[in-house]
């Protein structure tokens, strides 16, 4: 591939005077009502002189970017008129919502979802006045807003999400304006490298719109201020076909219109015969997509200048030109001035409504981008066609004796999943999915790839231009692909390392709280597919890794979020691996997050045995247990509970060294796969009522809980149950080096022996024949360690251990 | 500025035959000893045939991007000792650490600082043995190793450290190999405009050296998989001027020495020319600063094929090449002969050390790059200038009466640190410095700013090729270039908005990982300075950005790490915040949170009192209190406790209802300042001792806790406390939208409003008369909501209470 000219030829000024008269128009009522909605509360359509109660007490929003939101914005309504397109629109700078809620609210679809909010001047004010105002909608592009698929609230994840959006969507062409603040985020600026995993036959296109308006808060943007030279380079490197549309301060904005409407028409008609190209030789090269970059001042159209500082083209229009409007009449007057500019009168009609002719440059029904369905990702969702997940049961014929690697045998359900769900299903990881034992899929589909091939990538590479395994080493553009994906209305699941899934905290934070909102703020809102996140290469066994990879905390992030949107699965082997990745593949709305290990383990649990404990996501392993359960309450001596794979094994082995050590006593076995269930029912709805808690725990009765993860996150969730204090947990507690696992157990406490101790400690009963049994851990602990130091393993005895 | 020819003229074969045979040779013992870190536990120079219980059980490490590693490192050297360069190496792919060990070792520094690795055939075998073994070392570049800065465990943050390195250091060069697996990553993707940042006559240079070895574990490579054409123009864009070396698989490897050593040599003589001019004109200029691209075969030099797959020059040769030592004598044979391909006879003397000419290749002293002072940080770092922080106090006549910006008295602090400390501190934060009050520090120094500069810049953009306020939109190369700063022996303070600080949160966790085994491993590395976070522009004022902007739980995920190395502080007042902060800047070895609210804040305690309580770290409020402490330890009716600004406001707030409604109540006022007084002392240092804690909270009385943050996190700390289900605590549960801070308040209950209520349903003796109080309350609730939903604004009896 040899790289393409930058510039290819544009047609010059494609609007005639009454398209750009129009479109001007159309523009200035936009900008009109960016201005209303950050300061007014009152007189929306200025029949009246402006007067200090007319203006919100608080003035907020961001004016900075929205007049070149909807710059764009309405130029694309222009091409999806022309040409009958299926296009939606994502604004990176979501803090200008101004100028994305004035093109929706002009194009009907606001006052369709929002009665109340109508094209009139009574709805024009409540449109005003509920803008970044207590009560009302916030200043970003949020769930309430028809169209948005993206919030733009943290900034860094547009492009990551437009991609997503693209995937398996071959009609879409998803219009993406990345803020040049935005640009500077590490998400943003690798996920341009998205344009190498776009298929131009199956997928549909992403037409990037750097805003390169030039500020941020209070700075320059970086790329703003670099020689175009470099800023050409710069994404002919990343792949691109920059196209330049250059809105210097003070030119005529006929000019402009006229720039920006060949300049897009030109990336349209290219993505046009990119595609039909792609699609009539079957052949999907990765081609040079198009990319605009927009040059224009911040805050275009705004005050030139305020009390003597500099704003249109400069910071100081970031949010609110200026300020103090009750006390300063002459802010006031410059505000009533900026507005009647824009001429409202010639704009809105009696009523208040949009004037018809402008009315009709807008595309209509479905084809409006704030009515595309799938940006309401739950209306056009199909379900998966899911395979039976119980055909793909590990046998166990006796508990604890068989041993496979679950992620594996969850890669052969995945694999029918992927088999039966060929455009409606894709599988994330950061070159991981081999590592994480999920290759079993590339039997049915392979890791797209779009770059260039090597001859011996047949050897075992696992590439193709269609494949469905999406690889790239961003955590970030991962997530972000997938969020994409499943918010307008496709499934997945994103596999990565439970060390680093924190690299993605904050995205994870953003998505709950979307999916919150959606669900108790935003009714019309369909629910989507959850996000799916399999964390595998965990804690206990990255010893080999040493410190830097052991990381169980993500899970205490997501136990931040909203209990209605966050579900937690620690399944202790496949079975149970298997029957919660089929519940969570079904379920909408959450963010699923399952710890699974991807090394041998036992296997514990028939099938049926494995639905029955994820159902109820706790239980009583009944063989391992030995308490005489229904004579009374609180028969046990002490209760060995366990959560995680790993920690689950470890609570196993010390079961049956108590049973060995001290025959007489009484334990029972609880196993946790739903973390929530450890909460309050009054505080999640999966959590245990209090007397199901005590039913299982006993109301006082010492626990031994070894946990997958850091101990202190049990006390949090379990923090009201009754004497809780006498839940004694385990859990990782960072120490780690270079280790073997038992060892890296040890190190923790995790392992049997120091959890023999602990009952030993905690048991009343046992205090005068343990002294020696202490000693014989000790021992035991001693060995182990010294064992592993010699040779670099744990004894065959730890490594081929099983229940019996 | 024109974008420079990307290939300037280079000198050809600058090495002698000599020089070749000699560089080519060190190299081979480099690739050796990588080897044998990998493989051998035993005979380490061959000088038996290998056999089977020579080589490990466990096969671990990279051998991938190793010989890459030791090529780079090498030349460096060579060019070390040509122009006596100051210089350090960073490994972005960290998981190559045998590439980097081998030469660290054979320039001896390993030895010095670990004996029993000595230079001989007993060191080489413990050399090898440990590594990657259960007590030995990891395998990246972890703190043990001597040199590295940079761990590479979690991959991304490379060359934020490198740029973090060299500001302040105007005569280093940081050599700075980036991977191209990690050259996906975000965070490096962004890094390289660290390049706008660099100021030629006062920052030393980082030499980027993007190793294209093709393949990631199982993938290729983006950057090695797009056309060179695009990958030179990606570079050009990101303002470098790149070298190409390309070593083709196959290629005679004196032709590749020759290549790397013309194009090492051109770059260093490139950035000599830079900082000259740029020193004699005094003109700091943005230079396009050399980098290469380096293109080599991943497993360079090792296996072509094994078991009739491609190895060499394929992601096959990522970690280790084969194994089955034990068990397939094929693979023990192509072992060996891979091994004796190096000719270790001709390397090493009998003894087992480097022979004498090739000794001399290296540096010595300090100008290896192993034992380069500033990699050990705390040995070079300077103590800061600090300025009595007591002179920037606050006056409180009386408690809660009058009103600052916090972080703007702090900045004028801070400004005087800067003033006082040049360089030896900078300030970082993304485009919110000044949005975050701290623009106080413009008095002394602005804005990095080596961009292009227009003449509104003037009018307060802040922007100066000299300033050491660093401000970028990219979190994590904000904190990747602290890091790097801190590291090599400096001090700073990196600002940002609270929700936005969970981006960095893993390059936190990698952090304290450093730092936990620097401190308890590694006894030969000095400490450094602390790592300062300030958490500005939080929760409770975020009402206007709404829910996307909320988030406290950075402080969580700080709570899983290491008690030696976290400390959280959470000052009430502005002059807490002085003290503090002078506290934290005074620290080493710790990361510090300070959470502390930009907008304007009651002032409670003089600067006496805020010492004492600071130091404390949590104390009763006497004039807040009217409990009769001292006659007996329990006579409180309640505990009103809180921690953090807004939380502090509102339970002092609820303190004054609770005096006006309930005169006969008992009220003891604490306030928590050192967050983690609240753990045992058994868990954290700075516990208190229970003994401690229920005297302050007394044993059995119910304790209403207003916290900052997300509520359970209390419950997480305080779990083992007496009666700790007396405890009842509030704080942020994810409501939120847009509010007014009142209103925020109220959703989450953590309002003056609502803590009343807490108290007349915990505290028995108000049972009967609190009926109607309570209605009291609601209905002022209700009032309230209605007000703010009515005016956008809080009433002004609520955003004017003081205490009195």
């Amino acid at each position: 591939m040899t790289v393409a000219p930058s510039q290819l030829p544009i047609e010059q000024n494609p609007l005639s005077a009454e398209e750009l008269r129009k479109i001007d128009a159309y523009w200035r009522a936009c900008n009109y009502l960016a201005v209303g909605m950050i300061y007014l509360r009152d007189n929306p359509l200025l029949r009246e002189p402006l007067k200090p109660e007319h203006v919100k007490y608080r003035l907020l929003g961001h004016w900075g970017s929205s007049p070149g939101l909807s710059f764009t914005y309405i130029h694309l309504n222009r091409l999806i008129k022309k040409y009958d397109l299926n296009m939606i629109f994502i604004a990176g700078p979501g803090h200008g919502a101004p100028g994305v809620l004035a093109p929706i609210y002009l194009e009907g679809t606001y006052s369709e979802i929002y009665p109340d909010r109508s094209e009139d001047e009574e709805g024009m004010k409540k449109f005003f006045k509920q803008f970044s105002f207590p009560g009302g909608i916030g200043s970003h592009c949020t769930p309430e807003m028809p169209g948005s698929i993206h919030e733009g609230g943290e900034l860094g994840y547009s492009l990551s999400h437009a991609y997503g959006a693209a995937f398996d969507n071959p009609d879409l062409i998803v219009a993406c304006v990345v803020g040049d603040g935005e640009a500077e985020t590490g998400a943003l600026a690798t996920a341009w490298h998205s344009n190498k995993f776009l298929n131009p036959i199956r997928d549909g296109a992403v037409l990037p719109i750097l805003h390169l308006n030039g500020y941020k808060i209070a700075n320059p943007t970086i790329l703003a201020r670099i020689a175009p030279e470099e800023l050409e380079s710069l994404f002919v490197g990343y792949g691109y076909t920059p196209y330049v549309v250059e809105c210097p301060e003070g030119e005529d904005v006929t000019v402009s219109h006229q720039k920006m409407a060949a300049a897009l028409e030109r990336c349209i008609n290219q993505i046009r015969s990119i595609q039909e190209e792609a699609r009539r030789t079957g052949e999907a090269k990765r081609p040079r997509w198009p990319m605009i970059i927009l040059r224009s001042p911040k805050g275009w159209t705004g005050p030139k200048e305020v009390d003597g500082h500099k704003v249109e083209g400069f910071w100081r229009a970031h949010q609110v030109p200026m300020a103090e409007m009750q006390s300063n009449p002459h802010h006031l007057k410059l505000l009533e001035d900026w507005m009647r500019g824009y001429q409202p009168e010639e704009l809105f009609d009696e009523k208040g409504k949009l004037i018809h002719e402008l009315k009709e440059l807008a595309p209509v029904g479905h084809r409006r981008m704030s009515a595309n369905p799938i940006t309401n990702g739950g209306l056009v969702r199909k379900e998966l066609r899911l395979p039976d997940f119980r055909d793909y049961a590990v046998e166990v014929s006796k508990p604890g004796t068989t041993e496979v690697e679950p992620t594996r045998v969850l890669a052969n359900f995945l694999r029918d999943v992927m088999r039966n769900n060929r455009d409606n299903f894709r599988l994330f990881g950061p070159d991981e999915t081999a590592s994480n034992r999920l290759n079993g899929v590339y039997e049915v589909t392979k890791k797209t790839w779009m770059a260039e091939f090597k001859p011996e990538d047949l050897d075992g590479s696992e590439l193709s231009r269609d494949g469905r395994v999406m690889e790239m080493l961003s955590e970030q553009t991962l997530e972000g692909w997938l969020e994409g994906y499943l918010l307008t209305g496709r499934h997945g699941l994103f596999n990565t390392y439970e060390a680093f899934v924190h690299i993605i905290d904050s995205m994870f934070n953003q998505h709950a709280k979307w999916l919150d909102v959606s669900r108790h703020e935003v009714p019309w809102r369909v629910p989507i597919s959850s996000l799916n996140i399999l964390l595998s290469s965990t804690v206990w066994r990255q010893d080999h890794n040493g410190f830097s990879h052991q990381d169980p905390g993500f899970i205490d992030v997501v136990t931040n979020k909203s209990a209605e949107v966050t579900r937690i699965y620690l399944p202790p082997d496949a079975n149970c691996l298997l029957s919660v990745a089929d519940h969570c593949l079904r379920s909408t709305g959450y963010v699923n997050v399952i710890v699974a290990d991807k090394q041998k383990h036992l296997a514990y649990l028939t099938m049926d045995e494995a639905i029955k404990h994820c159902s109820k996501g706790i239980g009583i392993w009944d063989w391992a247990s030995n308490d005489d359960r229904g004579v009374e309450p609180d028969i046990p001596d002490v209760i060995m509970a366990c959560c995680g794979d790993i920690a689950t094994q470890e609570s196993l082995a010390a079961t049956a060294i108590l049973r060995q050590e001290f025959p007489q006593l009484k334990v029972r076995f609880i196993n946790v796969v739903d973390l929530f269930k450890l909460q309050s029912d009054t505080e999640h709805p999966h959590g245990l009522s209090n007397r199901d808690f005590d039913t299982l725990f006993t109301p006082d009765k010492p626990v031994i809980f070894n946990f997958h993860g850091y101990p202190w996150l049990i006390h949090k969730l379990a923090y009201r149950r009754t004497n809780q204090e006498r839940i004694h947990v385990r859990g990782y507690k960072e120490k780690g080096n270079i280790n073997t696992p038992l060892e890296l157990a040890i190190e923790n406490q995790i392992d049997r022996f120091n959890l023999v101790i602990d009952v030993i400690d905690r048991v009343p009963k046992l205090q005068s024949a343990a002294a020696h049994a202490k000693e014989r851990m000790k021992n035991q602990i001693i060995e182990n360690l010294h064992y592993a130091r010699e040779h670099g393993i744990d004894k065959p005895e730890i490594l081929n251990w099983k229940w019996s």
